[in-house]
């Protein structure tokens, strides 16, 4: 079969690779929706995860189901499916703790591109079909369908992680997809105030449709000025980072209120250490909580999220905003998510 | 001064009383809006706290201080103020203990018209300025905030106890003025299907407007069949009650998954015992949990739903069905909440 | 093989059955030492879960494994095993929404003597070997390891139901062995006081043991003045119900503060409801919590619990009044468990 | 009246200043026994929280009350009592939020010795004396009761915010006086294994008879290898830090497992940010959690921290290893803190 591939750190290309196998608990499936995602760029370009040779990419899909395991109970060929980036073995140590996206290891429930070939391909591979796909339910959008995969679950688990109560002032920093996901998710979760941190204009304009009241432009000035003086020096109840790199945490914790929490989904990508202000942290007693956590997979998420869509509380479908067709426009899709042209959220690919 | 107080069980009429005295920490309010509630018919025609003689009632209302005790350090004569319908002693063991709302015994952080004169005077008494007021946002609607006193808090709180998570089917019994707020509240906490349970008109047509999915209406058959139906026999994750009887909890049990939670609001005036069916339950070991808890008020509260009216996640002035002008009027108001004639959700009271 | 089983309602014996068959997953063990439970007493003699017929009983063991599937990686032939009484099917829709032991629905992730037959036999199967087997740790005691299927996580999981914290006072009602480690792990949960009702003198020597400070015998007048008593009218914290019956939850709402929570593990065998009295629960405003839930199981869990007995935190051995030799002896066993004489408190059966 | 006071950085002396003034919810107590604490010697010759004059040092005591104000009912003349090193202003917005700790900002409810005069001296004012102090129990032993006001309250709140779960393996990092206090404290809260980090013998000692599983000695070796080998590779589930400075957090981030939460309630005195290690933290998502806090005070905390004395589940008496007699010695005492002899858990002075 034909996949679009890492070939080394640095290097995409297609490749042939032998249709992957099933086993009796598995499913193979073919996509129908995908979508690059930033950390496909990270992989391939930054070499986040390190080195991997001839890779298919890929996290992100709506697929249809063409072979099932023994084993599997719920799912058959031809159904139409919601993939979940991240496919736990649910019987692991770090399952039953409560932590599945860590089975086997941190962060080893995320396989897809990672430990073995992703979706930009043909036909891939799924673990534990009965736990980690989905039915995707008649007449969803398969744009919605397909952010169901990382964009909605890790946006909504920063606002989970910063445990947004009802009337909190949030500050959201970074809106990108994921970010915007969570401006989403912090409205539906009972925010009151919400700070988008971000300058594109694409964006803010859909945080503001999502639910953002204020926008913060570090372009203006000084987020943490702009911040402090919106809220008269008092900061904010909670923070989600989607966005930035080591330093955000910084500024997080200068505008947070003591007994405040930091949710973070970003990926950090370089530099050796994330920096805590002493101070402002209050010298370690200020019950600022910090927390980061890879989303929750699997299929009880994917479900539960899509319902939230049938249900129209939101609409992920609004971040994309360029649409391709046919499984070769991948490339142009991946090349698209690097170049990150102004206009630019998120593209889809539609397959067939 | 003058006030429409319970004169005993069943009766009710104008007093004369002396004017309250101002504590060290407290406050003098006059009314500036007031509004009748479904408590107040309770405690005078069904003795719901037992026999009250010459009490002044209401507990909902919007003031203006006119007298401040010399420790309050936040609030001045003329200040325009939200008044919580529960006014806790903050520094009871109880409220240090997360529990204000039973500051001094269960249910004693309720002190309007049960332990002390309510609002329905020219003047009335609020203890602790500092903890239990909160100013009057500049331009907020006087109907939306006189309903932060309790209708708002009330319903939020049945949310707060069902615990809604993301993606959460959940019932909501009951369509009164409280279980729109929690059908609300269900909306801005991450509800998918929001199943509301009544049958007037004008609340069923709010409910949608609010965020139902579902209307479930009691008189077109048994709610418990409606819903399993409407739910393929699986039932929801969460439920509140905000209305019904000791009976509700029994259906309640048969439509909540394991691991389901109930979160009750509705304040149980008569009957021996809640009944929770054996095998439904589980056998004792289903995981189907049932709280029940009024509000928590105060200060903090009434500032973080205030910024969810400020922010427009929530529309409460829309409860408003009938508006009155006058402290006289409060008697008119409060039989037409006796009388609940088929277009009433809630009046409102505006004084001068 | 020879197993011993309900042959139907009210009715044991030895049977021959074939040899459970081995998936892919799973395991086969055969027993290194066996305990009878009340459940089992309920399950033939009250008929609590059905009638069943020719089903092998047990589910409480320590076993060698036998014969492993595999897909099994953690487990071989040879391998002593703690084997846990509930065991989930941990990719299900409820194991992964954190309610494992209602995998498949309310209740099912009970397996043993229910579902399937139990561990009283020459072998038994256990499902997903990886997710539900622990390592018997080397030189653990036999009696302490058995226990670990479901005495001790029956009467920790009533701790963690009833939420215990630092310095609560807190009632465990009924002081069988599920009520004995109940107090255990209130003790190493950091409980004060310890209100341990019951009324055998050995299981009140254990109770005293394990870290009860009062014993309330109801022999000796009705337990709640008994607790209003010794609690100067203000009730206790939490509550954690390990025996009686409907009528327990109405004491125990009467003993219990506002705000305060009650953690039931007893299987409620018999009649329509179980009874919540209105008034002491707050006319539904109180906030005492009620729940009861079955014990969760798998291999974490017994890993956990293991790791309490070899840190010497918990001494469950000491539960085991009377000891047996043989697998044909669990028939006596069994039997004592039903007659239940005043020495009993839990027997164990060692094979070999 | 004379106390014992920082009169500038670096520089401690007696002085004399008018009796402190109660106001109407306040209460006046002369001290029966005192301690010094680390915190008075980074107050003085660190200057961790500024420079201060003439301010009077001390916020741990046991205390005879002489004057309470006219609003103040539950205390009176004569009572003896435990007084809380936090006070919190309980109607405060940080308070009704869960952080009393921080009412009127961020580490505002610590109020002794910070933002006005300590109980070094022959007389000291409480503020709120019904929120914040609680009888002295008949028959406590001084010592234990005096470890009631920081020690024991700030080690327990080191476990608490660690979130310890039955069976968790646990690291405690520091074994002074507060970190023994945790050691204690994670054994109560049903920690297994803990290993205790710290290397003098003393501490060790007790450390041990607390409940330490295993001695982690610093000086014998990275304590990171150290605990990775006996936890054979995978490290600990939660981490308490009461010791250690900034670098600390790296040390525990590298030891945590995925889903562990650090506690800390070590005051960090110097150094611009505590560093946590980017990769260890799982780039952002490792589910690390991390929080620091001030201990909770007040009254209800006091009353369960000393019904833990009386049912005999913890012992703090047994960290004072220098008693001291009459007023004058706190400045013994407090030099003995500063000079840390290798026999010295902690000074006790009584008075009288």
């Amino acid at each position: 079969m034909k996949g679009f591939a890492m070939l080394t750190i640095g290097q995409t290309g297609w490749i042939e690779k032998d249709t992957p196998v099933c086993g009796p608990q598995d499913a193979i499936c073919k996509p129908i929706a995908l979508a690059p995602c930033t950390s496909d760029i990270h992989t391939v370009w930054a070499g986040a995860i390190g080195d991997r040779h001839n890779m298919i990419l890929g996290h992100e899909a709506v697929g249809e189901v063409v072979e099932v395991g023994n084993l599997v109970k719920d799912f058959k060929v031809g159904d139409k499916v919601l993939v979940s980036a991240i496919t736990p073995d649910w019987n692991s140590l770090e399952a039953q703790g409560g932590y599945s996206m860590h089975s086997g290891g941190m962060l080893s429930g995320w396989k897809f591109s990672n430990f073995k070939d992703g979706v930009f391909a043909q036909y891939f591979h799924v673990n534990d079909a009965d736990g980690n796909l989905a039915l995707l339910p008649e007449g969803m959008d398969l744009g919605a369908a397909c952010m169901i995969s990382d964009m909605v679950p890790t946006g909504f688990h920063g606002v989970e992680l910063a445990d947004i109560q009802f009337g909190d002032n949030v500050a959201v920093i970074g809106i990108g997809p994921v970010g915007l996901m969570a401006v989403a998710a912090a409205a539906i979760r009972g925010a009151a105030k919400i700070y988008a941190v971000g300058s594109r204009q694409n964006c803010i304009n859909l945080a503001l449709e999502y639910g953002a009241t204020d926008i913060i432009n570090y372009r203006e000035g000084d987020i943490v000025d702009q911040i402090m003086d919106k809220t008269h020096g008092k900061g904010v109840d909670k923070i989600v980072i989607a966005g930035g790199n080591n330093d955000t945490f910084d500024q997080a914790i200068k505008i947070l209120k003591p007994g405040g929490k930091i949710g973070n989904v970003n990926y950090l990508g370089e530099g050796d250490y994330v920096k805590i202000p002493r101070i402002q942290w209050g010298c370690g007693m200020g019950h600022k909580q910090i927390i980061g956590g890879l989303m929750p997979g699997g299929r009880l998420r994917s479900e539960k999220l899509a319902n939230l869509v049938l249900a129209n509380r939101i609409h992920p479908e609004k971040l994309i905003t360029h649409t391709f067709k046919g499984l070769e426009s991948v490339e142009e899709a991946l090349m698209l998510m690097k170049d990150k042209p102004r206009d630019l959220i998120k593209p889809l690919v539609l397959i067939d």
